[in-house]
């Protein structure tokens, strides 16, 4: 969905955005739109015209009806850690960060809700509602810089989304700026909700193409007292992957299922510098397995259920972790895989996703593929979700192969997806660089609705433009 | 969002309709046509001209096609228990029954989903899984005859939605026909989804009026293997609602925690016939508590915990049910209170929601406004969600009061609701009887956005006219 007739940031609306949001929190330095032109995804880099830093919601509605009334690109970033290039103002226009929208409004423990501005970072609410006893389960991989608001755009998940569910599951209610400048809240901060169109739900996922989130109603929930965690390495990275439906068909639902193959292990081992696990000769693949609740006892014995369903696929020697710095040490390990591949070399990541029994059929296919087309992949994820994160390995591969044969390549790995029940992005999104996979997915009838539904939202196709489709 | 130009089934229309689905399915004799004009809302019953009962998807195709060329209204129905008027024919028109989508395709225990067509009924596909060791949580009071389908239409809950949540969260993915006769899936068969907007989402809670659901695949989780019952009596009301949150910030989650008005649990006991608990005479409410697990000594340590909470809030004596028979009576008293209520008076249903802390100055209010209006509420409820049924009782009111006052002592409840953080529909939908009230919920530009979205799916606005708004 492109539109070519955008405007660029004259000097009068430049100077009319500063009036909104001072002069200390605008800017057009080179080096300040470079920063805020990049983010996770592979080298990419779009300068927009300006950056502004809005304080207030009055101050985005502002800015809002500014850019739609002059048809430029209004682009909305929250930490950058994206991984699918949705936060990149890849038509220039305005980039508006949301790194002032920092605050915890309030928790509340009566009600076991919080509510929050969207530039939180993950981490730091975890936290602070972790110091009440409470619990918000979503922590994506790189909780410790990404933003609440970010991990709304894309529903984002993390190791406990198997148990506990991705981000949608925790939000009740959103604050949001339309194109238009209209401020809405989208629903109400109930667990239950049957009234009207569900707007909310149409807004996780919707990566800031139909409105900008400024405040955010999120449900928590009793914190689970203890965790067990235990490390199981496998011969055969099928069947590590084959143990898996088999804890949840025991009725065992575990807080994390990971699955890593030997190389992202020994990759981030690397990477990570102080966290050593020995790794035998002849291992393929660990599964990373935590139990959490509120009765050490159930954990222990769930523990022994799964060590019994690990055995019967042939694990080889289970490791369990036995203090808190060995836990952090493991996780450790996981939480790194994505940079210590994008330091190891050029790579391309999918985050393809399936329903939890087909996982080894998606890892044989990922890997005949890659035989195929001649690219090596590293994958790992959250296995417990059918969430495997390929990474695909430029290596030696020249560029015109990368260019060229790369994309015939990860067209049959999401066929594949597609055949198998599942979909082309679990937690990271489509944003820039899985847009041209779309039409694998959905037909043109269906991305018609997708186009149509943004032009309710935004007609002048101002907010985040170029993304999802 | 009314049109008026919609065309009547002609002769024409009527003999294209049979060749679709064959003479045998189609209707339209008048006690056939009074039969599907009726659901379980007040008394209201709306003749469509029509009534058909198609075999396939590829009917419904037809079916839309044909409605959709010809302008003339088609309203979906699954089993017609709604409270909200959803299913009504309101503009006449073709009336389509569900009623032959009844068949559970499949259930896969490897990756713990079903694929059911939307005419099954809630409580044999809850027992089809059962059956496997599996878990399908929601359980509308009318699970014995409610459909699957109805239950998306309105994200319906249940008793069991306080630990497991609603309907929306275990639908995966619906296979819709469109307006235009297109059949697209809205999504993938995945735990995780992050591929564009969620149409899934934006699905259910539409009530019929965005599209027509053929398939659906569930998620489905391990069953619990033992619960444990308590009914616990108060003799103030607001005491009873105020130990709900307590609960649950003790760090527990009961699998249920209904609550009954004394009125409530004495005119369901009266309309089952067959139980019989002794109500002391200054009781003035009960509440319904269920914790379920897999491990039966966990379970009696939270029973333990609830009760000193329970005692805490001044409970009189509680009952701990001894065994399945009391379990079934028990529940057989509260899933039976709204039919004991619509034989006991004309009445209206208002189905309130508020964050679960804020239920004793729901309850509170309501029964001002009702003082100052003079009717007379008997209230239940899903107490743990805030979920409050207030049920309205005509009595002796005239019905000059009945219709011209009341409307407005609904209002300042509905508005009380939006003052506490809650909404006018926790889990009914919004159907033909709460139309007028949206206003109270949602902005002019917020209306807008509803339209809109509608006119995306439906440009002739003829699937379940006069719906929602």
């Amino acid at each position: 969905m492109e539109k070519n007739n955008y405007n660029k940031v004259s000097s009068i609306t430049f100077n009319a955005l500063k009036a909104i949001v001072g002069e200390n929190n605008i800017t057009s330095q080179k080096e300040d739109l470079e920063k805020y032109g990049q983010d996770e995804t592979e080298d990419f880099i779009f300068l927009a015209d300006v950056v502004v830093k809005p304080n207030t919601v009055n101050e985005i509605s502002e800015i809002a009806k500014l850019c739609n009334q002059n048809k430029i690109p209004l682009t909305t970033r929250g930490a950058g850690t994206g991984l699918s290039g949705g936060a990149l103002p890849i038509n220039g226009g305005v980039l508006l960060s949301m790194e002032k929208f920092n605050s915890i409004i309030n928790i509340d423990e009566n009600n076991l809700q919080a509510t929050v501005e969207p530039g939180v970072i993950n981490y730091v609410f975890q936290e602070e509602v972790k110091k009440r006893g409470l619990f918000y389960p979503p922590d994506p991989a790189s909780w410790g810089s990404c933003s609440l608001g970010g991990n709304i755009a894309h529903s984002s998940g993390g190791p406990k989304a198997v148990k506990y569910g991705t981000t949608r599951d925790y939000v009740l209610n959103l604050e949001i700026v339309l194109a238009n400048g209209d401020v809405i809240w989208t629903g109400a901060n109930t667990l239950k909700y049957s009234t009207g169109y569900n707007l909310t739900h149409l807004m996780v996922g919707s990566e800031g193409t139909l409105g900008i989130v400024t405040k955010i109603v999120f449900k928590l929930i009793p914190a689970p007292t203890n965790d067990l965690l235990m490390l199981v390495p496998f011969n055969s990275a099928e069947k590590a992957c084959e143990s898996v439906a088999a804890v949840f068909k025991a009725g065992i639902i575990p807080s994390a299922m990971e699955f890593m193959e030997k190389d992202a292990i020994n990759w981030s081992m690397k990477y990570a510098g102080d966290v050593n696990f020995k790794i035998k000769e002849d291992c393929e693949a660990l599964l990373l397995i935590e139990v959490d609740g509120m009765d050490i006892d159930v954990l222990m014995k769930q523990c022994e259920n799964i060590s019994e369903i690990m055995q019967a696929h042939n694990c080889d020697e289970i490791l369990f972790a036995e203090s808190t710095e060995q836990k952090n040490a493991l996780w450790k390990i996981r939480r790194k895989v994505g940079e210590a591949v994008k330091s190891n070399s050029v790579y391309k990541e999918e985050d393809t996703v399936v329903p939890r029994a087909e996982l080894p059929k998606l890892l044989k296919g990922v890997k005949e593929i890659g035989n195929k087309y001649g690219f090596k992949s590293v994958c790992y994820g959250h296995a417990g979700d059918g969430n495997l994160h390929v990474n695909i390995i430029k290596g030696n591969l020249s560029d015109e192969i990368w260019e060229n044969e790369l994309p015939k390549g990860i067209t049959e790995i999401f066929e594949l997806c597609k055949k198998l029940g599942g979909t082309i992005s679990g937690e990271h999104g489509i944003g820039l660089v899985q847009k041209p996979y779309m039409p694998i997915m959905f037909s043109q009838s269906h991305l018609n609705l997708f186009k149509q539904i943004k032009l309710v939202f935004d007609e002048n196709l101002i907010l985040n433009p170029g993304k999802i489709f």
